[in-house]
């Protein structure tokens, strides 16, 4: 009789959350990876490197402590795991982390701009624009790349004076997205939201490219009634 | 026993309505919201906030008064729901309000322009430019910012000359479209129209930024052989 | 016992070409139609106007003579019924007729521009550029609008020296496309072909504007060995 | 009672590869091709001309000798055949072929343009732009057009100093995408990478026509952890 993983809820929650990137047009072939932290087993879980979607099994899963030991898991993990465990380290607060490199988020990291924040759809997700990370220099990708990869991110949201906890997602210059949340489901639906503010503001330049960024007043306003202390959008729960 | 609501029918119109945008493309996740109109009992039924459509059932509909006095309902509803409301009491012949973020419309509304009217799609659905009202002023928007909203486009259509019932759409600049019609079943259907003619209207400008206005004889044409007192278009039911 | 209708062959094949219109992602609600012709009979099968695609039924079909008188049916035929009786008078070799507001043919419509040919996409189906009529003049809207549609058709293919039997495709300015072809089903094909290359063309000019024209020799090539005596494309039946 | 095939094995491996088009969304009706070697038996397997793709049944599939004769197969097959024919002849290493007419791979090739390396998407398959060979000279297509269309890659990869092994992909001008790989799956798995970099492409240039080319540290990088003889992507086998 097969005794059952402590770890068996941890992976089959990043499972699921990986089943969702192809669902939502994330995704083709192997291009994405969802990760979740456990805490207080001080260990996260991860697809395992280059396996298609539509193959993904849940005893597939890898864990690994923060440190890119496998604790669990006969395969090898994504390639981009050491980034993942880096901002799991710094970042004691997030719960999941997704990578993808969905269209248009790519588009703009590819443009190495900021996706400047146009109007309401952004604004009630976040305040800021999405961060573009620039490239690395050459001999940090020489280094421990995925590691530094982490850095960059860090990096970019120290030089602009971002906080984790409001923005969550980001762009790696000549890359693609990453996004994170107080788990994995939450950081799916940040990168999907990231994708769409994507498009719209790529349209929205084409139709006039002298589109302002949206004004303070409703940056907050909108930001507030879904975040702020008295928000009064969704079920409070 | 239960007793069935006396609003059940109307909820029901609703939450069909709300399950259309959907399947047609006009949202993901909770980016939008139908309302349902009965004239006879004062009220109005619209979708509670920030649920999925996956997870919404016609008991979650929430039913209103038009001075935003909840009925009946155990949810919150929409954020939106004082623009719906100051709407219904302003404009006496519309059933049914659709709000969406669908992307086209967003980019128009991003960048703050009017739709152009360029060829008989259009005008089979309305003679004028779909209307892009300009952004709400700072004092307003710190105020009772989803009944300004009702003002914003009770404002916009006055200062352009439209009619309600002519015009049965608009976008709200920085944030994305609304539509209406004599149900909330039309009133999907104005969005949907409304979405295809902002994404033909975005691709004839990049293909010829001097693509003419549609001339005034074919605007009247298509508008009057669909809605003219001769109109031969459709089974005339 | 009902008597089967003598047109019932005819009814189905028009049906069926109608319902792979919205599969086929060239329309939506009521925005197209298809009709067939009985050359035989000399009468022709049509959509009714107005009915949604997923309400229509065999029965539904309209059959009319050339002259638009109403042989078999109880609903309104299509708004858009005399352009195709009078295609069908004037060209005596084409089976069937298809009217969509498809995105990318309403666009170059709407940009009043011929769809020029870049590649062999295109030839292997025309030689030429998918030509643009121009806007009718507003004497000619006032009278027999769809009548004259017609006109405007064939108005345009004698203006640019087309044969209809070679180029089975045009955009109305300001409108959308036709097509057609030797039945319901080919003109089908032609309207879903139309879209495609409307699509690649807007492309290649947004990447490159200066995208020189496919030279004549390759033109000649494409077509000739799809079409041509010695045609060696397809299984010859 | 009938005996088996002795290609039926490669025969199966052709068909699934050609379903694997239309559901990646490559092709619409009989707009592409894919064919399967077998080189100890000196033959492959190719997809018959003119059938699409809903209609396909494994024992369409034909089967060719190098010098294009036919071996097995009762239809005339792909009008591309002596393309496919003429590229295993002198690449000794491919498996399998993919041509088609997809989007944003056709509208590149109509711009008779390169298309750059942006990005890690890109390098992640390849360390060069996907080349896009120049139309062929008039006296070429007036000749055997299909081989030539064989000899117009061969000399694309010598002028450009590529090689087969490393770049899998291609552009013809004014025609479309070619992609091969070590078997047909492989080669298909390349056509779908080649047209989402080309959407990715023309995106981001879109939005920032300056786009830089990525740098060459990033590009190594990139390819060498997938394909390098480090590589620590995917499974390891």
């Amino acid at each position: 009789m097969s005794r059952q993983s402590q770890y068996q809820e941890l992976k089959k929650e990043c499972f699921e959350a990986n089943m969702q990137l192809p669902k939502l047009d994330l995704v083709v072939y192997t291009f994405g990876n969802v990760s979740a932290v456990d805490r207080n087993k001080g260990v996260f879980a991860i697809k395992p490197s280059g396996v298609p979607y539509e193959e993904l099994k849940v005893e597939d899963i890898v864990i690994l402590d923060f440190d890119n030991t496998v604790i669990e898991g006969e395969m090898r993990p994504s390639s981009d795991t050491k980034t993942h465990a880096f901002l799991y380290k710094n970042w004691p607060k997030i719960g999941g982390i997704v990578h993808t490199h969905s269209t248009y988020g790519v588009a703009w990291a590819q443009a190495q701009m900021d996706i400047p924040i146009l109007g309401t759809t952004h604004a009630d997700h976040l305040t800021a624009d999405i961060p573009c990370a620039p490239p690395m220099s050459d001999d940090l990708i020489l280094g421990d790349y995925e590691q530094m990869t982490g850095h960059q991110i860090l990096d970019c949201f120290s030089d602009k004076g971002l906080s984790y906890e409001e923005v969550e997602m980001v762009l790696i210059g000549n890359h693609g997205p990453f996004a994170w949340g107080k788990n994995a489901a939450k950081a799916v639906y940040n990168s999907k939201v990231l994708e769409e503010i994507a498009r719209m503001a790529y349209l929205t330049l084409q139709i006039n490219p002298k589109a302002p960024r949206l004004k303070e007043a409703l940056i907050r306003k909108h930001y507030e009634r879904k975040h702020g202390k008295d928000a009064y959008y969704g079920q409070g729960c």
